[in-house]
């Protein structure tokens, strides 16, 4: 199947699962204005992204169970997929509100929207509302389902930490990078993106394959011992890009030094930069100022984050491997269970070595 | 145990709560700065309202049991009541960044505060998923858990949906009294108080108490049945007082008015209005102006919306005075349980009753 109809065939499963919601609506005797914004909620934030995420549970089912799945699989899989959108759509819906953003996914912000506004908080917390009534309506019967619930609940918590460690660090409008590090800044990228766009639907996948929790070597640590990494090489991958990609690379202009992002690019120049470079950094880092946009730039090329990245890019590519090659190549956890496979990870791994957007 | 006994007593379970919060924010590796914020978060908002919602968990589950609690009984309701008190302050701390609000509880609302602004939307996802570590910590092993985590699902999503109702029938900016009308306000009122503050903290009750569902006669279906015409009674006495009750009644100066309120009272004014009554309401209602402000005052007097609702007042007493009936003298539930008890309803029912604040 090509990728635009594996895209089609999980997004018919977005349109059932956005049916089900609206019905719901209806049939608590909701008056026609309230459903009609509830769907348009729904339509402009949880379809239009790339899909990565809501995508990797169903690849990730498909993997652990090494065949073609039946049609109750696929779907129960697809749910589970537009669950971590749903996920994601929540917390884009509010970042954006937090820092004034512009645009999202091409489009205006949803709270840029004529009669929006900050409705679009409430908005936020209907998306994540979604999760777990779909996770009720589809699930309940599941033995998995308590941990599918609490899998999003620990989940959710991680990652508003993690947007409270961020939002507290580089705020848009103070800058002050003696706040800054790269320990701080990968536990930023640890909390804000690696759990719930690496570990989530793969954590997702493993408990809809019916794989257990055990005490030693327990599979779902194992798997967070290696996505948490990816995730991390990930998101340095995103910041490096934003940095040193082309508009045509990464079809959209990179903005983190003017936005005083916490990105692993300043963290990297701060850590080697001299009294001099340090000031220039201070003075210009996080200005809405061409000029001072460039002296960071000359600043990072000076003091060598290009090579930097070459260097952690192949050093986590090495290291991400060997974590893989950790798991027995009969694939891990209980006998006639589904185990968990290397090529689960690898698959995830190829997908983002040396990716140029 | 006085009232002031009472509320010290639950109050230290707060800080019990609290600190086992804080604790496991530190035990995630948060630097300083971050677990000082999630605790300011946490003292900020949770505690110093009235804990009305909060203690009615304790007070119910020593109705149900009809004895003291002993300690563990009483933490774990306490805890329940806390949980109740979180949800609340998620909604109150976002709800107040949606309203543009100036003061909560005799304090700046928090977002007011320096150097908060809009992470306090963070901040409020942070309150809400504080609710569900701690049913994790505290109930995982009870065989009720599944039963509290839905129930605070299901009651976040109907205040969202009210609260959307809410937002889309009366914005503060644009007044449109061809939106409101009394069906209008009742769906507001039932989704985004009456399920939360009424039905939720007996429910939670219940469930600690061990009640079970039932195909017929559901204790927590009659349950909810009396608690969502009381709490429609409650919220319609609340939009009466901010309009009739003197300041030094209600502890603060009613602005239902002049802030666009879909509010009992002018709902009740435009079913009965005359054509030049309404247009003085189209043009003089949701404006900041003491002089608008009188004359729809006017018009509520006119219209007799006083006499209204003291007749409003005695019929809903007497109506759910008759749903308490229902509930057998014995109580309702299952041989060797604990019963649902008329008493559970009364006292909430008088402690409403012709209150003045």
């Amino acid at each position: 199947m090509s990728k635009a109809e594996k895209r089609a065939k999980f997004e018919a499963v977005f349109t059932a699962i956005r049916d089900e919601l609206v019905e719901y609506f209806k049939s608590q005797g909701m008056p026609a204005d309230a459903t009609a914004w509830f769907t348009q909620n729904l339509d402009y934030n949880v379809p239009g992204g790339k899909l990565n995420r809501g995508l990797s549970v169903v690849d990730t089912v498909e993997i652990l169970k090494g065949r073609a799945l039946t049609d109750e699989e696929y779907f129960k899989s697809a749910v589970l997929g537009w669950c971590v959108e749903l996920l994601q759509a929540f917390f884009l819906v509010s970042d954006d509100v937090m820092d004034s953003s512009i645009t999202r996914r091409g489009q205006p912000c949803w709270y840029r929207n004529e009669g929006v506004g900050l409705i679009a908080i409430n908005d936020a917390f209907l998306l994540e509302a979604a999760i777990y009534w779909l996770l009720k309506k589809h699930f309940r019967a599941d033995k998995s389902y308590v941990n599918l619930i609490e899998l999003f609940h620990e989940t959710s918590f991680q990652t508003e930490i993690g947007q409270l460690l961020d939002l507290i660090t580089a705020p848009e409008d103070k800058v002050d990078l003696s706040k800054f590090s790269l320990e701080r800044h990968r536990l930023i990228v640890l909390y804000k993106t690696a759990y719930y766009s690496f570990y989530l639907p793969v954590a997702l996948a493993m408990y809809l394959c019916g794989i257990s929790h055990r005490d030693a070597q327990d599979p779902y640590a194992l798997a967070s011992s290696i996505l948490l990494p990816l995730g991390e090489y990930f998101q340095i991958q995103d910041d490096y890009l934003d940095y040193a990609g082309t508009p045509e690379q990464i079809g959209k202009i990179g903005t983190d030094i003017v936005d005083n992002k916490c990105s692993w690019c300043i963290n990297t120049a701060l850590a080697v930069a001299n009294p001099e470079q340090r000031a220039v950094l201070d003075a210009s880092y996080g200005r809405k100022d061409a000029a001072a946009e460039q002296r960071v730039k000359d600043i990072f090329n000076a003091v060598g984050v290009h090579e930097k990245y070459a260097k952690y890019e192949e050093d986590a590519y090495k290291r991400i491997m060997g974590l893989i090659q950790t798991i027995p190549e009969a694939g891990l956890g209980v006998e006639g269970e589904v185990k968990l496979k290397r090529e689960v990870f690898v698959s995830f791994l190829e997908k983002i070595y040396k990716r140029q957007k």
